[in-house]
């Protein structure tokens, strides 16, 4: 249950009730990629104060398989997470992986092969709602058809009609399971339609004629511009009801998620901040971001971030992280890490507390 | 200073007082090579009970370099480190690159070439000495000649004259720095001698004539059998004078280092229980191991370690770990590693609550 504290202008600021607890809005999801941040525990995670976490049914389903998460008591306990966790449906992956020439769309879902082996596998709604069920996430999504934004205009079409068929198939499967198990994940619909503005506004009327918990938007942080971003951005979030969250997905740039939060935007995810800080990108908490590897560190003695969320950029210097990262040390990473992550959920803390 | 607690037949517990505090022996240092702990922070560190730290002079000389640590304000500033440090003299290291036939030995040291870059770089007695005091650690150790335990009688018997040659002059330089700096870092002599027993006791003596603040045995745990380590080390520490700390160096098998204690030894250091833990075999509290990557963990679904000194590892199931290392997952090395070295700083525990 989404409930609406305050709304003005377009920035929105609620609070998501979960199976796990409850999350307030606007929020960032880390991402957990196959149940673990890079070199950061979960209690790291609660220290910065995450909410929620991200999970890729992509990854989970290969390694180490639904069914033995299932058996250890589901995502949360296998995880050791008690808070708040989506997972996404696995479409973005196996469209992605699909560039490489290793997929097969049918009406019925995708054939794809293992980025870990090869092996052959098969992702369609139904696979991707009985995956989702048994990992246990308090949100799930529906499988999508996810082109690039940049495609041609008849593809974007076709993903949007497919998208829609399958987001009333997962539905269907969702409620039958919500029954049948007693558990009531949040199931999120995905407007579609690139940067086609009748195509997104089609499946943004279309989805909500079928009735989600929430609704996403997919198809962008994926080769488009800023400007085009932020257009489909403005454009849709007002197609969409105001009783119920709205997730951008894949944007997790600071100011991006401020613009889109004006927008009246819920929920982000993204790995950016964190594939940023192992490159030596580090975000700081006044707003301003410098290049840690840069040689004008090397000689830094002063804190990284005297005001950061981190205790480890508190607690250790600039030429230090410089030094651990031009040396591959691990722990350079772990702090870069930690800071941009605290970085941005302080951002999310700010924007909450600015409604 | 060392002042010895107990000694009951030949384990020995004392109190070692460095310039960053005291340290009980016996004890074991977790090696943080480069001035950081693979995936493992400083708060972690602390958190296992670690009293000190190994840091290598060879990596700290070629990134950032010693002029950069002195000028953060030392080892300890540098890395956030107020405890103890130790850095070993280079010797180890410069040899060892040796083998890729880099190296060139004089008298005066040893010219050898990054295993960065490649550039040519020199270390002697009289390098490692400045080097190790701009570093700033509170034990510090002579530069020597360090031939594999199993090379041929005429090498090591040169190894050894050349290893004493080098003492003395560590013993004048560092008298020098003492007296220039106010510093009072210890400095502690290494006995060679490979598995030759005469010259491991002509090498201990005339050490001693010189006069180290501590005794390490060096060149063991490179080659040897167990047997072979242990009958050396049965027969140079009741050589060693009673009121000096005595340092094996590179052995730490949790096993081993019961033996040794037994036969005398209060210092250890090694990366093999950090090693062991990112190949998947994790040391238990009850001093049983496991091959956490094995099949039969897949569904094993119960805590890494209950007992464990690691919050990680009574969090985190078997099932969790053995998913994350299969999957390369940077928290499986961090909870693996935190566990190994959980395991053998608790072991040391109970051998000094033992005296």
């Amino acid at each position: 249950m989404f409930t609406l504290v305050a709304s003005l202008p377009h920035a929105r600021h609620g609070i998501l009730k979960t199976e796990h607890g409850t999350v307030k809005t606007p929020f960032f999801m880390p991402v957990a990629t196959a149940g673990a941040m890079k070199g950061i525990t979960q209690r790291d995670l609660l220290e910065l104060n995450a909410q929620i976490l991200l999970c890729n049914t992509y990854h989970l389903h290969l390694q180490p398989g639904e069914d033995t998460v299932e058996r250890a008591g589901g995502l949360h306990t296998f995880i050791g997470w008690e808070k708040p966790i989506l997972t996404d449906s696995g479409g973005y992956q196996v469209f992605s992986f699909g560039k490489r020439g290793a997929t097969n769309v049918t009406e019925e879902g995708v054939h794809f092969r293992s980025h870990l082996n090869g092996d052959a596998h098969f992702i369609g709604p139904k696979e991707s709602m009985h995956i989702q069920h048994m990992l246990g996430a308090d949100i799930i999504m529906v499988f999508d058809e996810c082109p690039p934004s940049t495609a041609k205009r008849t593809s974007i079409e076709k993903a949007v009609d497919r998208t829609l068929r399958w987001a009333k198939e997962c539905r269907k499967i969702n409620d039958a399971y919500k029954q049948q198990t007693g558990k009531n994940p949040l199931l999120f619909g995905i407007v579609q339609g690139g940067l086609e503005r009748d195509l997104r506004e089609k499946c943004a009327q279309e989805l909500q004629a079928i009735g989600f918990d929430g609704y996403a938007i997919g198809g962008l942080a994926v080769g488009e511009n800023e400007e085009q971003m932020l257009s489909v951005v403005e454009a849709v979030a007002p197609l969409l009801p105001k009783d119920k969250p709205r997730y951008l997905m894949g944007v997790g740039d600071v100011e991006q998620i401020r613009a889109c939060v004006e927008r009246g935007i819920d929920m982000f995810d993204s790995v950016m901040p964190m594939r940023i800080a192992r490159h030596g990108t580090i975000l700081l908490s006044n707003r301003s971001q410098i290049r840690i590897t840069n040689a004008q560190f090397k000689e830094d003695h002063s804190p990284i971030d005297p005001e950061s969320p981190s205790h480890l950029s508190r607690q250790h210097t600039r030429s230090y992280l410089h030094h651990l990262l031009r040396a591959n040390e691990r722990l350079g990473e772990t702090i870069a890490q930690m800071q941009n992550l605290g970085v941005t959920l302080q951002s999310m803390q700010q924007l909450r507390n600015a409604q």
